[in-house]
């Protein structure tokens, strides 16, 4: 086998054998095949695409490209239940959901990642928990899951290492928008972490990396195809991203809102998803047996706290300081907060996600690049969604910024993100569609 | 601007400006522009072509990438014609071609190539003179252009060398046929020679880059444009390579084939070519009305010696040893002489042309990669052509080899390389088309 062969093969639309892929592969990681071959191969797969049967070869083939994580020397007979969300602007879900999984009694072992671009990271929401750390040692990770039932640690530096690698050319070679590498890219890493059992949460809109409902199910059925062919268990729900996810964006600021939701005190959209992905993981799991049920055991470990305890734990387990959680007005706080007002009186037809999400890097909330510095008090707080009637003058949201000149330029630009008119306009439904 | 924005562009189809197409060619040539942004340029380009203006801009960003000829100093006045070829096997075109044109009062500095694959060059052949050598100086270069009106000249190291990295880069990464592509490379050096006016021979055939005369036309119509656009008179034409070009393949054997037709003994299919490039030179130079004077001149200068004499001098002013030009039967012959004999009575239907090519280089007469030494005695003469009627055990064509056993593998392979049948079969046209 040689890698020109194999480029060919992919560029006159031929299907690639598991060897072949393996072969591709394994290049890549050994740096036997060079970058520019990598490069050729990416383009010709955006532009030839490849079949499910394909994709997960060349899932499992980035999967076992590093160490794989096994799980279940730690949790005998448990069913490990991972989710992940597919990225977009004030998704704090995982801060919440992950809580009440495990205090529904499903252990959560979960890899995150730093956020990219207008989309945050869970990471970097976590940290501004002073003293929490997502740097912990594989031991450390073992003892916790089995102790709290509940982890989030940064990627291991050699979990799929091959994705790290495709990853890096994609950006720079313009191969990111192929629906076979985005999947493939996912399901390596919840694969090599080792899930049995996987919630997928396509998020879908403006804010997200997949714009149309026709983008997000195409990406969703691809997933849960791989997911099927390598033998696990995959849900995916396709939610809302053409607005901000609940009311806060930015890191502190969706900490505090992820707290206030496990006190039942979340905004309707966010509570709403985080009852539905819990709901589907205990499902996934066998831990609940219709959806009703599964809602109702959410709902359960929301009121009697044991969610929220569960997360108190979890941060003071990986070093943070647990009376933030206990009295979350003391994270981080913005010294300028301004209010951007309605310019007229209207409906709200549509907020920007993106630029929403774009504002708030620009704040300071986010990295232009890798390894910027990150400030967790900036960010953006609504007071109106799409669907709400406001009147000239009355505030629309709010900027949390570290200096007047940069909340007065983020003002204006939040004041043109959101699209005000007479008629009037329903609510945006939070989930559009399940995928299974 | 940058490289992603650039290869994004193309990938989704757009046509790239000459602003874009300057600046990825200067970074493709100072480095700046790593190689996997350009192998996945070439991809993009593959699948989505380049319109006749964006493949003019190419080539002309590729000309100028390194030195750029100007030879109307040393020839005040002059139409400086060149011809090229896109390789065949058994294509000594040149060397019959340019001492005609020479003869005829065109001068013809020309810069040619070695052997690619189962194709020959022009150096190699010529390399089979003692003595003769394509290595000379600028200054040596022009000098003998002004006296003898005929130089061949290896290319310099710094003629258009974005397409040498860009064809390195193909090669590897599985865009090599792609018409606009090819069409830049073989035109940016063109015009770098300096020719205000270029004959192309594209070769169309089983022994051709180019295997159908659609594709063979494509590439001629597309350098017609290009030249066209870029200001300079060209002509192509199409010809046959379906079977080898005249008789002899291989470097000393083809040399004398030249020689002959010089002495107007060559065969019918190889005279006939020479005749019609060398008459369309004239044509494109102004140096004829009609195709019917530039013939008769033609047919003047080799019956009167004089394209003989020129071929004399050129080689004499390069080395070589002219008493070689004189007694052609002291050019390197091989030591084993074997017989191939047709297996059946019936007509020859087809000689495929490539695996007569490749059965010369594994003879020792082409190389298998760069930097391979070459036998120049080795090779194939053909005793019958399509068309011919043949008795079985009559010699279909001689191999001319180093060893036995080396003349006996390919006597076998040249044997199956004859397609002979019962019915009658037509001799093929040597020129299939003309594109202007």
């Amino acid at each position: 086998m040689n890698p020109v062969d194999i480029i060919v093969k992919k560029r006159d639309g031929g299907e690639l054998s598991k060897e072949e892929i393996d072969f591709f592969i394994d290049g890549v990681v050994s740096g036997a095949i060079p970058d520019y071959q990598i490069a050729a191969w990416l383009m010709a797969v955006y532009f030839r695409g490849m079949t499910d049967r394909e994709t997960t070869d060349l899932t499992l083939a980035m999967a076992a490209s590093g160490d794989q994580l096994d799980l279940h020397d730690v949790l005998p007979g448990a069913v490990i239940v991972d989710k992940h969300s597919s990225g977009g602007v004030g998704d704090k879900t995982t801060l919440a959901v992950a809580p009440i999984a495990a205090a529904c009694g499903l252990p959560v072992g979960k890899m995150s990642g730093r956020g990219l671009s207008f989309s945050g990271g869970t990471i970097d929401k976590l940290e501004s928990i002073r003293g929490w750390t997502a740097e912990i040692s594989q031991e450390h990770f073992r003892r916790q899951l089995r102790s709290i039932g509940l982890v989030i640690a940064a990627q291991t530096a050699n979990l799929a290492p091959a994705d790290k690698i495709l990853y890096a050319l994609r950006d720079v070679t313009g191969t990111v928008p192929s629906l076979p590498l985005i999947a493939a890219s996912i399901m390596s890493k919840k694969l090599a972490a080792g899930a049995d059992a996987i919630v997928l949460d396509v998020k879908c809109g403006r804010g997200a990396f997949m714009e149309t409902l026709d983008d997000a199910r195409a990406l969703a059925q691809r997933m849960v195809a791989i997911g099927r062919l390598a033998g696990r268990k995959v849900t995916a729900l396709i939610t809302q991203m053409q607005q901000p996810l609940g009311l806060a964006v930015g890191n502190a600021l969706e900490v505090k809102e992820a707290i206030a939701t496990l006190h039942n005190a979340g905004p309707a959209d966010f509570h709403e998803l985080v009852e539905t992905v819990a709901g589907e993981m205990l499902l996934i799991a066998g831990a609940a047996e219709d959806m009703n049920q599964a809602r109702a055991a959410v709902r359960k470990v929301i009121a009697d706290g044991s969610a929220f305890e569960k997360f108190r734990a979890f941060v003071a387990a990986q070093g943070g300081d647990a009376s933030l959680v206990d009295h979350p007005e003391r994270l981080p706080t913005a010294p300028v907060q301004l209010p951007v007002p309605a310019p007229v009186d209207g409906y709200v037809h549509a907020i920007d996600a993106r630029e929403v999400g774009l504002v708030t890097v620009d704040l300071g909330g986010g990295r232009h690049k890798k390894g910027d510095p990150i400030d967790p008090a900036v960010g953006v707080v609504l007071s109106a969604k799409v669907g709400a009637k406001v009147q000239s003058g009355e505030t629309l949201c709010t900027v949390h910024a570290a200096t007047e000149q940069s909340a007065t330029a983020a003002a204006k630009r939040l004041q043109a993100a959101y699209a005000i008119a007479d008629a009037p306009m329903r609510p945006l439904e939070i989930v559009l569609d399940r995928v299974a």
